[in-house]
């Protein structure tokens, strides 16, 4: 069996191989910028692992991971226009570095290219691999739409939030392990498991985004401190703060998300102490550990052998505890 | 056989059944508003007529021809926001009448929709239709870069425009016959020759557009005329304008167009007797006339019966003469 390393090495191998040199180099030169940012290119390392160990063909479903890393890819471009985000992975996002226009229509190019990806899967697959990305692609771009919603929304509830992360970022990491799991031509209820386990490791991860992004440490994980703070940004985090909060409290925490100031400093440092003082990271940790629980029921069921099944408990453990 | 009258006919029937009343409102919203907008609904109707002549079942190719419509309209979408144009057909555009973030992420959406309309077509054939509808929309991207980068290059050849309609309508109008033909299981060597016939029909038909832009009437038309005049857009018609005037009008024609103002009304009356004193009218309508023969020469080689051959010459003639 290979490692997870392994399986992100031969995708990463993948995306190098990609030629996107054509014209009009306006066109192409942004999309050769975004897939080439790197990443932990984890949607695509998860569908040919999946794929692996359902006992399929790494390389049927090689094509269709690269469209499902091709396709995030285009879904961060865009949405970095619109949260009008200037930073990706340490670098300027394209908006930034060229414009909206070209933002806009490389990623509308990259979808398509997502798409030609993954019609070079098994032809007798595709009916089943397109309704899945179909599927996918509309409930992300629903996600990114609540997400939005919620930045002007006076109240948004916890599950409103975690419908919204489920939406935008785990249904596709579940879609990403399904897609592995038609190509290896795994039966309809392994496919239906897989999905699940993948959802609810998604939804672990986002969390775990969440919390990173509050208290994980810049250097290594990449993106700036505070960030969600900075932008008043109402995650699980300060959902769960004001869930739990004195009414002074909530007020205080409710003032603090009305500054718009991204350099306030002192602000960041404030909610991050009204956040420990509702131990807010110890029950981001149990949500988290809730949807990892479920994840593993799932994947009991599939009844995988005991050295597969441990790959992808080492997976979502790697997940878990993940500090970048 | 049924008239053109009759397909459209059906293809409006079918866009009104769609139901986009899905949550989240602010993302389904624009996608209805959008696809309600009407407009000749060309490409659709194209598709299940060529359907039709081949002898397939024009409900097997009826959600396909709805792929297309929606794919063509998510363009237009996504356009109307990279020219920040206020009116569509009459109506404001989605990112005027609402913003661009939701014209974004609705058009993204829609491209979803295009390409789960299309999968509900025979299985067997959704490797060929989508290798043909993802290669017309690489092409449709690339054709709305080099528009846009045409609008700030110093020159434009005759031939670079010509290039940049080509991919930007004319691969599209082609590529919605080719999917018909490919639904009705005709040969590839027909496949082929209907798609050319059609791409030729569609650059006739770009040429038209230009056209009734500069000299149609507005109540009919439904656009502003001289909208490309007073946008400086370089068109054919400017083009060969250029081309063929006297040095003192070719400087005063590029004097005029470095004129900003989109109300100057005596611009477009300048540009226009200038037109006319070079039969830029008549030139285009012959360039238009080569289309439309090298089109016949295609049509020819499919070798239809002559009723059915008939129909698509109706077809032809019906684009060529409109003034809408």
């Amino acid at each position: 069996m290979l490692t997870i390393q392994d399986y992100q090495e031969i995708i990463k191998q993948k995306i190098a191989d990609q030629n996107f040199d054509h014209a009009p180099i306006e066109l192409y030169e942004p999309i050769t910028y975004t897939m080439s940012l790197g990443g932990k290119r984890l949607r695509p390392t998860l569908t040919i692992m999946t794929c692996d160990i359902f006992g399929g063909k790494i390389e049927e479903a090689v094509n269709a991971a690269l469209g499902l890393e091709t396709f995030h890819n285009f879904t961060l471009l865009h949405d970095d226009i619109m949260d009008k985000a200037p930073i990706r992975r340490g670098e300027p996002t394209v908006y930034m570095k060229w414009d909206a226009n070209r933002a806009i229509l490389s990623g509308d190019t990259m979808m398509v290219f997502a798409y030609d990806y993954l019609l070079n899967s098994p032809k007798d697959l595709l009916f089943d691999l397109f309704t899945v990305f179909n599927k996918v692609g509309k409930e992300v771009c629903e996600g990114q739409q609540y997400d939005m919603n919620f930045e002007t929304a006076e109240q948004v509830s916890i599950d409103e939030y975690l419908e919204m992360i489920k939406l935008k970022t785990a249904v596709l990491i579940g879609g990403s392990m399904h897609v592995g799991a038609i190509i290896a031509r795994a039966d309809s209820e392994q496919c239906k498991l897989t999905y699940d386990f993948g959802e609810n490791i998604g939804m672990a991860f986002q969390l775990q985004d969440d919390l990173l992004d509050a208290f994980g440490d810049t250097s290594i994980f990449g993106k700036l401190t505070g960030g969600d703070i900075r932008t008043n940004k109402k995650t699980y985090l300060y959902l769960k703060a004001l869930e739990l909060a004195s009414q002074e409290d909530r007020k205080r925490l409710i003032d603090l998300y009305s500054i718009l100031d991204e350099d306030n400093d002192e602000k960041v440092k404030e909610v991050l102490a009204l956040f420990n003082k509702y131990k807010i990271s110890q029950l981001t940790r149990d949500l988290m550990e809730d949807y990892y629980s479920k994840a593993m029921i799932h994947l009991k069921e599939i009844q995988l052998s005991k050295d597969k099944e441990q790959i992808l408990i080492s997976l979502a453990d790697s997940l878990m505890m993940r500090n970048s």
